[in-house]
């Protein structure tokens, strides 16, 4: 009997993908950030939602704040991711009986707080009894017609470019503290064209090569030109993920536009981290000294199952 | 220290609903089947979420297609009580690590199936690690501006007309099977203006009062006019919920009409079963026989917490 476990997440969501049929009003539907559907006259609407389940995303003893403001500020970091601007949230919130109100009022507390933060309308969802915490938030959002940006775009030759630092952030406790880089996103894409752009969930690593998959293309990383947070490896930066930086690859030459504009006006910086190979027979991902050599670090983040 | 099982769901949602501020693109946020946003030109937005876990919805051991039918019909039930169409939903899913691939596999089924028949598209979504399964589905429909059907227009006078019949939903299955009135509310929609409608998820009896109290109003209920599932009590017809009919609030003079109309064209049955009255110092529902007597018979439905 095949158990979810020996599947994995990826190829749990490309087996249920496979089987969906979607209609014409859908522009993209499983497999990215959002989904990008059609909208009123020059928009398309963003669709997506991430759920947090405690033990797994949060600790029972964590600041019920911080996990209300964790819910929205990833379903916000994916709209960011697709170059869109975030306007209305439904919660679904899942909770043993015997929580104390103050853990739920501190859990809105921090919902409505992002959400201000956002501008983000918090409109219904939906309360139920369940043995854990979860708090699942669906987010709907617009970007205007043309200007999304997909994971699937990007091409032979494109600089990746990173914003903020890499790693630690579980460790930390900032993954429960973020902010999503939805002002910078919409800085960037209204200077240059993007070709591709992913939020970083699950590590530079993982995300990269999604990213990559999608595009039909392959990277190449310069190990020392990541954004390592104070005291993270090489190997945490790339694959501890929760950083919820963007990550995105863009034509050379909008890439050094867009880095000598970061300089003065980017305060979490912006970094180029390697570029856009054509696919061969070697890995997707290749990181590299800076003499040019492949250095074997694994690429492998957190297993969801 | 305060708990949720002393707050209850109601009082839970009115607790979050105090503190959250809306903008000026949200028709109706929270408190109804689905929040109305402002959409394309003639268009409002539907927006809501509905969540199923594992032991308080369904059994571990229940057909797992029908517990993704079941996932995607209570949504497209939540957008049919606004009188509207659904378009796109995401699938959030807590699954435990050892749960069999055909178990993930049956509930796509379920949900695809349901997708087909009510022509919903299934966009995305998010997959997690869980003690229970939980399957979260947000869902975003639309209808034509001015045609939405809040919970909040009951009017005194008005006459309260029920399709199918009540009771005996969890017991018989009938509540993983079920087929949302979505074709119905569309054509009673489209021949009268209702002023109020609701989907009967907790039971006539809690979701009538919930009617009564967003209109600002009372209602009298004939016991002798509720259509009673075979076997079952009036308090069951009342109370056990799960039964996804329609409950709506219309003027006398169109309720006739409907009545008449639905002889030869609605199939599942819709039946008066009393009507709107003033809110006095009494009970916000009360049933009565035919005598108009009052009958003392509990309306407190199935309790979340």
């Amino acid at each position: 009997m095949t158990r979810i476990s020996t599947l994995g997440e990826e190829g749990l969501i490309r087996r249920i993908a496979r089987k969906i049929r979607t209609g014409s009003t859908v522009i993209r539907g499983i497999g990215d950030d959002c989904a990008v559907l059609k909208g009123p006259p020059g928009k398309h609407l963003l669709f997506a939602s991430d759920m947090l389940v405690e033990g797994v995303h949060f600790r029972k003893s964590a600041d019920p704040a911080a996990v209300g403001w964790k819910a929205l500020a990833v379903n916000v970091s994916d709209i960011a991711a697709m170059g869109g601007i975030p306007r209305h949230a439904v919660i679904s919130l899942g909770l043993p009986r015997n929580i104390p109100i103050r853990f739920v009022d501190g859990l809105y507390r921090g919902l409505t707080r992002c959400a201000r933060r956002f501008r983000v309308n918090l409109v219904g969802g939906d309360t139920d009894r369940a043995d854990q915490i979860v708090v699942d938030v669906a987010i709907l959002g617009e970007v205007e017609q043309g200007r999304q940006v997909l994971r699937s775009g990007a091409r032979v030759g494109d600089s990746l470019l990173v914003t903020g630092q890499l790693g630690g952030s579980v460790r930390s406790g900032r993954h429960l503290k973020f902010t999503p880089r939805f002002e910078e996103a919409r800085a960037i894409a209204s200077r240059v064209k993007l070709h591709a752009m992913i939020d970083l969930s699950d590590g530079l690593g993982p995300d990269l090569t999604r990213l990559c998959r999608a595009s039909g293309a392959a990277a190449r990383i310069d190990a020392h030109e990541i954004p390592r947070r104070k005291g993270c490896s090489l190997s945490q930066a790339l694959t501890e993920g929760e950083d919820f930086e963007l990550l995105m690859a863009v034509g050379r030459p909008e890439a050094d536009r867009l880095l000598a504009w970061s300089r003065r006006n980017l305060r979490c910086g912006l970094r180029r981290i390697g570029r856009i190979v054509r696919r061969g027979q070697g890995p997707v991902v290749q990181v590299v000294d800076p003499e040019g050599r492949p250095i074997p670090v694994s690429l492998t983040g957190f297993k969801h199952f």
